[in-house]
């Protein structure tokens, strides 16, 4: 392309386009395809009333690599043609900046433009010496809303067309151009999906839907292994390494990021966390902001708060929460745990119903565990509480004091037995009595 | 419509029309449709050896607000028109009340018929003054077994047609009132899908999959959000509020009501709930018959059984089990724990690991936890208990006495140290000694 | 079919081939198909280098009947007519075994091929006195890669074509066909999409969904019902038994087995297990290897590891694990608890939060636990242990030692209380102390 180009969003709808699809606003899709093209800036109209911030938000999920300035619109959503003319008013200043481009007009709302469509689009365009080039759908969808024009042709002659129709003020204005001598010309979009308009919630059901089919189309064609592609729920943001199996009704939120030869089983539920290589996450787990180093296995039903870091090799299993917590090279806490605010050394046995207490009514302790320790079943660790490397705790007991490294430490009562209570019982119910609690 | 009707719904095979698609009987579909048209009555055929408790649940599922006959067919299912002649001199009595009706036929294995559809058809056929009128498919559907007709010119002219086809039938009485100059005349259904009969388990199947996307699609043009349409599955009873965000792999049973602003994370199952405004189920959490008020956040992993109602404000959080318990309002269970047959006023903060022993081998009995009390960690609650207001259970106790208000309760043993116990233990086994248990 | 056939399967990319699909490799789909014909024999060429345990793993994914030759292929993998030569080279002293067949060539990546149409193309080839069928699509599928030939008609004629086109070699060989007075002729596949090859991942995904749909489709015409067919997700080697219904986003995977009349709630697991009639597997449970016998009732939430068997009319609940454990008739742990290398009898009662402490830090020991007994709730059994028949343990009692039958054992503290002990504590943070831990 020898000419070069700038590229205007038009908000629309703004309860529409900034509706997340696949975690980020919808209007993102289409600003992300035009900015592939690599125009000199782009120009991004808010809608009237605007939130300010949510379309900041907007243009940071996605990486232009270019200048956007973010403007306000005028009263009306920014949709159209009929648009332009106020547009141009607002953004004159900017525009002055970047004289004798082609000026590519995008909708916000068409998430399913293709980069490769606006390149060909803009192409045709230049290899025609148009001046005004719309891209168009065969039958029914007629006019898309996006267009390329010359700025010095088209522009001084657009005029406020307010309240007319867009078509109306696109044939006045292409009626114009060619008074003036100039080329108006249509190009075909090739598949007519891409130009539909995401209008009402329905049509933003189905274009999340074909942009979550594009996308586990991208990933399996670098290498992920879909057990079932129709149901996996990948966010957009997320990246997923080769020969990574990925099982039904998946769930994976946020820029999240899983290395290579891994496997998420059924019904898991990741939001924003960095997975290493050769990682299995078992069945029904849900993790958010956390690290699974390389070769770690979790789940089924283990539960990541944020600020968990599992280290190389470790295993952390069924009905286990971990929240804050570094869990060392090769520990294991495989049953009904809860470690919280802990930082738990390499070599570790958690044993199962273990629970950190790390909330006494009034503020949050941790608790360390060194190096090879083993903690019974069954144990409370009631924090600050430190267990020195290599130390053993009995099952059932409570732990209140430090453990010196090496030692076992036992906190329970004796065991007694009172035979034939069970008959007892029953007699005494019998004749009407409650019998004591055991 | 001038004139008024009355709708027969013929039962047709009892294994398909009684089968549950989205939470009621198959049959359910058309009848809600059929009444729509506001009709004087509905005379609903069951098949022959039907059970009558089923077909009154079919009616009762459907809110008619017109007097709904139900009778019992003859030998063979109810489906045809070869059936009418037998079906008229059972509802003989029934008819007698509603003279001069417009009938409207309707098999009740048709269940994606639209009122809109059989209002269509009503309104051809008494505008242009037929005796009877088919609606019919183009092509290969053919007719479709619904019709109008005008009572008092048919009737007399049905004659039982046993195992004639019904084609054969319908021909037959066309020509018949053809020749004593009636009209007769054909409805082309607009849309294909809708008369294809749910005639076996696959057609059931593709039906309930379009009733889905249209319940789904109700939903999200009243304001929820689903992220992912296709594989929410939602009651046909169910109602969310707007702006409610459903993520993907729900699934929501029978009448639950679910506020707005809410978020329903993935892989939920909710049944026959009642859920305030702003409240969030996170992943993988299942309840049935509960109530969550405004506010509440529950999950991931919660589980609640009948009879549980979660106060506004309050958490509830992973592994933790509740049944047939108020939970008050801002008090939190965060973290495995069971609590059953429970009173627990508002602000207090159960620990993970907490247990209600609700169950003593005999009888249930129940756990009262006042106001502001704290519940250590690991602790069981030997029922009938009650911890007063503010109390204060020190982590990893057994609880079987009541506590009063503002004190501290401890049961637990001294935690004991022996040094060295671990290396022994080593040297021990290594000699051929087992040691002892720790 | 006057004639026999002889099967050669050709192997094609190893990736694709071997990549599983609904529980099995790829390629064992065409084989399936190809062996329903009941041929003599059916020989597979791998692909060069292939990893010749795998190919054996495809080969034995599928009950043949037949005998079955794996032959490694040339250099080049094994998928067109230019590879025929080579491969009947390299087949001869098998071939010669079996003279005067029809060869039927299947290359290995059409997994979505139906027995009946290579049924009815061997038929025509038969019918029609060729010697050489090609399966053909309209249009620009074209040649399919599938054929049936006369050997004794056409081995003599064909001749190595290296790096030719195939379809120049299908020309080839049709001409000198046509010169030497045989027929050759082409059978139209009567659904185009049985043809096309599975070519690449995006390929693998559209075949494995299709897969699926006929998968479910069979079950369902066998009696079972799915409240949502298109996200359920069953192994091919699975079997379930009519009148279960089976809940949406369910992932059943291996050969497992379930009885009739059951019901599989939403976001379960199953892997390889087998399950008797009328069970109950409520919601995101997961089990591997393991038996449920009849009348069961598990989850939700249940984590069933190998080994475990689950005997007639026992409940296992929330939050429960279970391995290599025989859980007695009628048993009950429903909620909280790990089960693991135990043996359960009958009519036990396992409280809440229950723990067998298998594993001591060096070995794993056994629990066994006598008929009728009652384990109250927050108990640890340390392993190895017997609890004797009818025993009762007192809720949070940590067992060392074996308990006799009918007895009462507890191993608990006595409770004892600190009034006022809350507002002190109070008191002394406010003063700047710490107060000591509860």
């Amino acid at each position: 392309m020898k000419r070069r180009t700038v590229v205007l969003l038009l908000g629309g709808k703004e309860r529409t386009v900034l509706q997340p699809v696949l975690g980020r606003p919808l209007g993102a899709y289409a600003l992300e395809a035009a900015t592939r093209l690599g125009p000199d800036a782009v120009l991004v109209f808010a809608g009237a009333g605007a939130d300010q911030n949510k379309w900041e938000g907007l243009i940071e999920s996605v990486e232009t690599g270019t200048p956007v300035f973010l403007l306000p619109a005028g009263k009306r959503p920014a949709r159209n043609l009929a648009f332009l003319p106020a547009a141009l008013v607002t953004a004159r200043a900017i525009l002055e900046k970047y004289p004798e481009r082609d000026v590519l007009v995008v909708p916000a709302d068409r998430p399913l433009l293709r980069d490769r469509t606006l390149k060909a689009l803009v192409r045709a365009h230049v290899a025609k010496g148009s001046s005004l080039t719309f891209l168009s759908g065969a039958g029914e969808t007629g006019l898309a809303g996006v267009m390329v024009l010359r700025s010095s042709d088209v522009f001084p002659l657009l005029r406020p067309v307010p309240r007319v129709r867009a078509a109306a003020g696109f044939e006045d204005l292409a009626r114009r151009l060619t008074k003036a001598g100039k080329k108006v010309g249509f190009f075909l979009c090739p598949d007519e999906g891409e130009i539909l308009p995401a209008g009402d919630s329905v049509a933003v059901g189905r274009a999340a839907r074909e942009l979550r089919r594009r996308k586990n189309e991208m990933l399996a064609r670098r290498g992920v292994v879909f057990l079932d592609p129709s149901s996996a729920w990948i966010d957009w943001a997320a990246e997923i390494g080769p020969r990574t199996v990925v099982y039904p009704s998946v769930v994976i939120e946020g820029p999240t990021r899983i290395g290579g030869d891994g496997r998420i089983f059924p019904h898991v539920h990741i939001m924003s966390s960095t997975l290493g290589a050769r990682v299995r996450v078992l069945s029904s787990t849900v993790m958010e902001d956390t690290v699974l180093e390389n070769d770690v296995q979790v789940g089924p039903f283990s539960r990541f708060r944020p600020k968990t870091r599992v280290c190389r090799g470790a295993k952390v299993g069924n009905f286990v929460e971990m929240k804050n917590t570094v869990f060392g090279p090769g520990s294991k806490a495989q049953h009904l745990s809860y470690v919280g605010d802990s930082t738990v050394e390499e070599g570790v046995n958690v044993g199962a119903g273990t629970i950190t207490c790390n909330y006494d009514g009034v503020s949050k302790n941790p608790t360390r565990i060194g190096a090879g320790a083993f903690i019974g079943s069954g144990t409370e660790l009631v924090a600050p509480v430190t267990v020195g490397r290599g130390a053993y705790i009995a099952a059932g007991s409570t732990i209140t004091k430090d453990v010196t490294a090496g030692a076992l430490a036992i906190a329970r009562a004796r065991q007694v037995e009172k035979p034939g209570w069970v008959l007892e019982r029953v007699r005494a119910r019998k004749s009407g009595r409650r019998g004591g609690k055991p």
